[in-house]
Formats: structure tokens, C-alpha cells, sequence
């Protein structure tokens, strides 16, 4: 591995047009046509072709028993030419075999679309992750969390790491996965809720980018049993209001990377990135579904939820009414909604709570939570929950707690959303599902 | 929480003198000294002091019935003052409690040093973390993982988010968490190493901060059985020569946020964020074993590993000769090292593997990997690893991998050396340890 030029990443080739250069990674294609050889080197940020006429000059891929995905390094001149992808090319190549592959991979990676059904997809993540659209949208899941991270950090939150095996489940008993913790039960925590409600206490505004862990026993498009949370919490709120102008600048800084540094993934994924409106419009729940009553015929009205049908009617209905592709409903009624979410002092049966849809789908969740001690007590009671597992968490409100409130935002919904990829688990690098655990 | 005034942060106090300004947060101290009353405001960020002989301007605070830890809100006017702390202090108040407290904390908040023991203050700590010498840690955290982050993203590295579920015990299968994963048994990964090495393949540089558990039956002050990993990989490397210097600058980089922007809490907590030379000495491990039985009549030569106070001595060492707290310490043997470790050509029973040492402790370790497919084949079975479990992971080295090696740093344990606490549990928020599962 030495080498007389120093290595050159394939994105930055085109700085370097005259010179000789070299650049290395994964042989991604090699096509010969007449007495012509087209290689496609393919590094960790993009690819490069090179071109020659001359077998002396590929080396050992001139024997053809070399396959794509060898590893390899290539010196030679860069050209401008503008039926190259990318508009470089490099010719007078020197060609080195780093590690060479025998038989090609088991699923295409050189196709525009990498065309293997999802199982097979997900069987060979390990490789066709490398595949330029797969791997693009793992290059904007880095992109979306460091937006998130310097949206908040900017606003004096801090970043707080919390335990993910617990003693108790955090709202219910349900799709919570046991564990054995030195010959006693413990849990995988479904939500950062608790610990980061404890933490408002401390620095007044924090956030978490995690893994949460769900045992839903089902297997379909919209369900991982592990996903990635990106929580925030804060005080000194007046009410859930506060909190939705945080996500929305939130969102907006989730994207601001990806226009600013991902335009290649982007294009290469056909995303459109939203524009976020500078007040996303807002619904309070019952009125939402006087309006799906009103234009659908549908009536929902005293329903506790909504259902997917419902969010993609008011979906519809804000893009029309408002342009906004992101629509806030607000007021969840307080029987659908977690015992510590802080009820709408006017109208008590319903919540200072909200969901975020954005094309049809819930985005985001997040609200006003109760911040008095006596109120916590209350409400556990009133939830016939006993106090014993909870004491500690609501000891942080017994001891001075401003109002408060904060969302969390699924990663994975958020980058199906965006990509409009058919299925969560392709927004993951190794997903978990009711039967899949490997790779 | 309406007010006519906006709310400033404690610490931005000083660019306001001679305004009238309001902070928020909890009432941290409360003391009359004859007709004077001093108040101190503790918000997310730092503390405010406020001082005034009026009963009026002090509210519901004059009754004597609220108690520290209260949520208070205090308009006052910003005054130069050489005797308060940090220089700056409130006069002409009016005080507001929005969440009264009425009996005072577990453990007191408002001493310079907190002085519960330890299980109190761990029993306690979503009270406890509130103290300003236990949160300048946890700001430290923040400050840490973000230098370790930007570091490598500067340096083309991707972050990754990878599984915590996994199918089966990582080199081992000692010290690992068993789990009910629908009827099947899982585990908790106890690093993303596999997972990691796969990523290679994918982005070339990558780099995760996550959760990591470890089953190890023992409580002592060195051990928690949940801790963050932050871990890096990467391929086209020359040998763990390559590895050991992005250690270096990511060591550097780690401390470049402290000293810039956490100059306060280093100050509380009587920290020294040590000098990083440009090249930390290494040491070839039988050489440092000689070392040491030169120095100190130890004969360890043939220990397939080093004591902790074969670690203390070669820092003493590497201080008095080089004048450096790092100390990299390279080739450990083979057969103490996980399979996947890459053999020292020139030695086979040594290995292209390094820890680095940090006053006296190992902080790092890392080293080049193995990196062709019939390698790992060869590994697994010199072993006696069965191959099944490691299918999926060795496939990407079937598929093309360039040399590569990577490093995992044990955040608490940065932390623990860094601040000189006696206990690493004091290092994280709410550790895990044989006996603590809550809070």
C-alpha cells in the first residue's frame, strides 16, 4: 500500500484536471466495447471512470478472472470529458489489485436500481448496502441527525445519554422486550421519555439521538422492532404551542444539510426536499374530524384517534388549503394519550398534546407533560398505576419542575417519508423484524 | 408565564448592565444575613445571584414556606459587582414562583462539594444530577462526544446507527445479555465491531456513538454494564500505525470543545484537559514487559497481557521520558486478542493491535483487522468458532475489503480519567450496574 501519489477521493478528482492522481476503492463496473475498457472505481463518497485502450495498462483485471468489487487503486491522468458521468475521466492508467473478489456478489450493485426483492436485499445487507442508492439513504440518515443535533445544540440544549435496559416499562407492559439483568427481569427501554423529563431538571433543554426498542408482533411496511429516536425535552414552556414551534425549527434543521451537502443523494434518489412553511398550519383534533365529516362524508367525530385514512385526508386538505405539506393536529384526547401528558386546562377531556403529519403520515409526536408532583400523583391514580415504579422518575417533580414538554421523531419514519421508499426496513442499515435478526 | 420582560440566561446576564432583566430557573440558595436577603438563580446553564433588603420585592419567597429547588422567575435590574459571583448581580427585584417546592432535596444542592455517598447519590440522581459539580460532568459528555463526532465527519467518516439486538454473542459468548426476541433468544450487542467492519465495505469511514452492554458479574468501581461505545473504522489503512494516528487527532479533537467552550466546567471541577503531543510515544508490548522488569524487578515477560499496574508503571515511564500522559502501547499477543485481530507479519504470535494508556489506564483500544475473506476462515477455525453465526458478517469480506482497522474509545472511562472521580458510575447519568437498575 505505498504508493508515489497520494491517494485523491473520487469527489474531488475534478480539482485535479492535468494532473496525475491516484484513487482506490471498489472496482464497481468494467465493461470492455471494441478495444476499449471503461472501469468505474467506486470510493466511500462517489465514483470515477477511467478508461483505456490498452490491456498492459489494467493489469490484472486484463485476465478477467478479477470481478467487480475487487478492491483496487488506479493511477492516471484526469480529463475533463463531458460524456463521463460526473464530466472526469482518467486515462493512461496504471492498475493495482488491492484484494481481488472471485465471484461476483450475490445481488447486482452496478444497475442504476439494485432490483433484488427485499429479503434478499435485507439477507445481503452487509453488501448491498454498498449499492449507491441504498447507501445514499444511510449518507442522509448522518445527515438528518447532525441536523438535528446543531438545530438543538444552537439552542443551549445538550446532548444526554440514557440507559436503554430498565426496570419497568415506560407507559405500559405491552410490546416491551424482557431481559434477564443477573437472574432479575429487566426491560429494553421503549422511550427516553422518563429520563429525559428527569433531565429538564438538570439542563433545562435536552435531546437524545438513540436506538428504542418496541416488541410489536407484527410484520409489516411500517413496523421495526428497533428504530432510532431523536427525543428533545425542555422547560419554561407556555404550553404545547412553544413545543411545535421548536420542531418545526427542528424539521427545518434536519433539512438544511441535506440541500446543503447531500445534493448528489438527493438527486441520485429522485428527493424532493419540502419546504418547511414558516408556521406549519395546525388542527385541533375534534375540528379535524368535523372537517373529514364535512368533505369525506366519513364521520369520525368522537373517534379517539385517527387513522391512516384520516391523516392522509387532512394531509390533502392542508396542501390544498395551506400549500404546507406538514400539517400540525393538536388536543389528542387525553383517553389515547400517556398518563403524564398535561391536559388542555380549558376543555380537560382533551390534551395539550399534538402529532406532526407530514405526506399522510405522523412524523412526529410530542406535547405539554404535567410538572407538578401532586399532578403526577393525580394522574398515576387516576390510571390505576401503582407508584412504586415510578418513584424515582417523578422524584425529579418533586423537587421544582418548570412547565415543560418535547417530541420524539422516528428516523426511520422520517427518511421513509422523504424518500418514499415503499418499506421501513429499507431505512435501516440492519433492520429488526419479528423474524429477522440477522445480519 | 406571561411577562412583560424577556427571559435571559444566567450566563448572558453581564452583556446587560444597567437593564432591567428577568431570569427563570430554580431557586438554587436562599440566605438572609440580617436585613439582607441573597438569592442565587440556577438555569440550564449557570447561576445568577440577586440581593435585596426588601421583604415586598421578595413575593411568596419572604414567607419562608418555599424552599430551595423551587421554579422562580426574577426581573432585577443587571449590576456590576465585584463581590458576586462571576461579577454580576440583580437589584430592585420581583420575584415570581411558578413551581413551589416545600420540602428540600434529598441531598443538599447548594454546597460546594456534595457530600451524599454514593448509593444516595446515585438513588437520587434525578435530584442529585442537579448539582452543578455532578452536571459540569455530564456537560463534559456532551462536549466530548460532539469533538469525537466533528473530528471524524471533518475527515470524511459517516455516522452509523446499527443494531443493539443481535442474533449472537460478538467474539464470545461470556458477559452478554440474554434476551426474549419473540420466542427466540437474542442478545445485547456488546460492541458494533462486526457491524462497523461491514460498514467499511459501504462508506469507507465510519463511525458510531451508542450503547453497549456488558454482563459482567462484578460491582466494582471500574465497571458498569451499560456504557456508550464510541467507536471508528476504516479502510485502505497501512497497518494499526494508521489506526493509532486518527487516535491522536481524534484524542485531540475530543478535547478541543472543552477547552474552547467548557472552560467553566473545567474550572468546577478542577480539571486538566492534558496535552496531546503530535506523536504520543508507542512501545512494542514485549519491550514495554522488559521495561518494566528492568525498572521495577517485575518479571511479567510472557504475560499475554498487562496489570493495571503494569499500565501505571509505563505511564510513569512515558511521563518522565517523553513528558506525555499518552502512552500507546503496540502488538499485543495474538492469543489475547479477538480473532478478527490482523497478525503482525514480521511476528506472527504478536499482533497489529494497540491500547493507548492514559494516566495510568487504558482508554482505547484498536488495532488493523483482518481483512480477506480466507482469513476469516482460517481465524474462525484456528478459534474453534463455528461459522454459522458469522455468515452474514464475513460475507462482506467475501465481496472486497481493503485493509482496515478501526478503534473503540469507553466514554465513561475518558471521563472517569479525566476528571479523577474514584467511581466510573459517577461519570453517567443513570449507570447499570449487578445491583442498580433504577432510576
Amino acid at each position: 500500500m505505498e504508493h508515489g501519489i497520494e491517494r485523491v477521493r473520487t469527489t474531488e478528482v475534478g480539482a485535479h484536471v492535468g494532473e496525475r492522481i491516484r484513487v482506490a476503492g471498489w472496482l464497481h463496473s468494467l465493461r470492455r466495447m471494441g478495444g476499449v475498457t471503461f472501469l468505474v472505481v467506486r470510493d466511500g463518497w462517489g465514483m470515477i471512470q477511467a478508461v483505456t485502450e490498452s490491456e498492459s495498462e489494467l493489469g490484472e483485471l486484463a485476465t478477467g478472472e478479477v470481478s467487480v468489487e475487487s478492491v483496487i487503486t488506479v493511477e492516471g491522468l484526469v480529463v475533463s470529458e463531458q460524456q463521463a458521468p460526473g464530466g472526469f475521466e482518467l486515462h493512461n492508467l496504471q492498475v493495482e489489485v488491492i484484494t481481488p473478489v472471485t465471484e461476483p456478489p450475490p445481488v447486482s450493485l452496478n444497475k442504476r436500481k439494485i432490483t433484488a426483492n427485499i429479503g434478499t436485499l435485507l439477507d445481503h445487507a452487509a453488501v448491498t448496502n454498498r449499492h449507491p442508492a441504498r447507501r445514499a439513504i444511510f449518507r442522509l440518515t448522518a445527515g438528518i441527525t447532525a441536523g438535528f443535533r446543531s438545530t438543538l445544540a444552537i439552542r443551549g440544549f445538550t446532548e444526554i445519554y440514557t440507559p436503554k435496559i430498565v426496570a419497568s416499562a415506560t407507559e405500559s407492559g405491552a410490546n416491551v422486550f424482557k431481559l434477564d439483568y443477573f437472574e432479575r427481569t429487566a426491560y429494553l427501554a421503549q422511550s427516553p421519555q422518563f429520563y429525559k423529563q428527569m433531565m429538564v431538571g438538570v439542563f433545562e433543554r435536552v435531546f437524545e439521538v438513540g436506538p428504542v426498542f418496541r416488541a410489536e408482533p407484527h410484520d409489516t411496511t411500517r413496523h421495526i422492532n428497533e428504530y432510532v429516536s431523536l427525543d428533545a425535552e425542555f422547560g419554561f414552556i407556555q404550553d404545547h404551542f412553544t413545543v411545535m414551534a421548536m420542531v418545526r425549527d427542528v424539521i427545518e434543521g434536519m433539512h438544511a444539510p441535506l440541500t446543503e451537502q447531500y445534493g448528489a443523494e438527493l438527486a441520485l434518489l429522485n428527493v424532493r426536499v419540502p419546504e418547511v412553511p414558516r408556521a406549519i398550519p395546525h388542527i385541533f383534533f375534534p375540528e379535524a374530524q368535523e372537517l373529514i365529516f364535512q368533505r369525506h362524508g366519513v364521520d369520525v367525530r368522537g373517534e379517539p384517534d385517527l387513522s391512516p385514512q384520516d391523516e392522509r385526508w387532512l394531509c390533502e386538505w392542508a396542501l390544498e388549503q395551506y400549500g404546507s405539506e406538514f400539517l400540525f393536529v393538536t388536543g389528542y384526547p387525553m383517553r389515547k394519550r400517556p398518563f403524564y401528558t398535561y391536559p388542555d386546562p380549558r376543555r380537560p377531556e382533551y390534551s395539550n398534546s399534538f402529532d406532526l403529519l407530514f405526506r399522510g403520515v405522523e412524523l412526529v409526536t410530542g406535547g405539554q407533560r404535567l410538572h407538578r408532583y401532586e399532578d403526577y400523583l393525580t394522574a398515576l391514580e387516576k390510571a390505576n398505576l401503582p407508584l412504586e415504579p415510578f418513584k424515582e422518575y417523578i422524584e425529579a417533580f418533586r423537587y421544582g419542575m418548570p412547565p415543560e414538554g418535547g417530541f420524539a421523531i422516528g428516523l426511520e419514519r422520517v427518511l421513509m417519508q422523504l424518500t418514499g421508499l415503499p418499506n421501513v426496513k429499507l431505512t435501516t442499515l440492519f433492520p429488526r423484524d419479528i423474524n429477522r435478526l440477522v445480519p
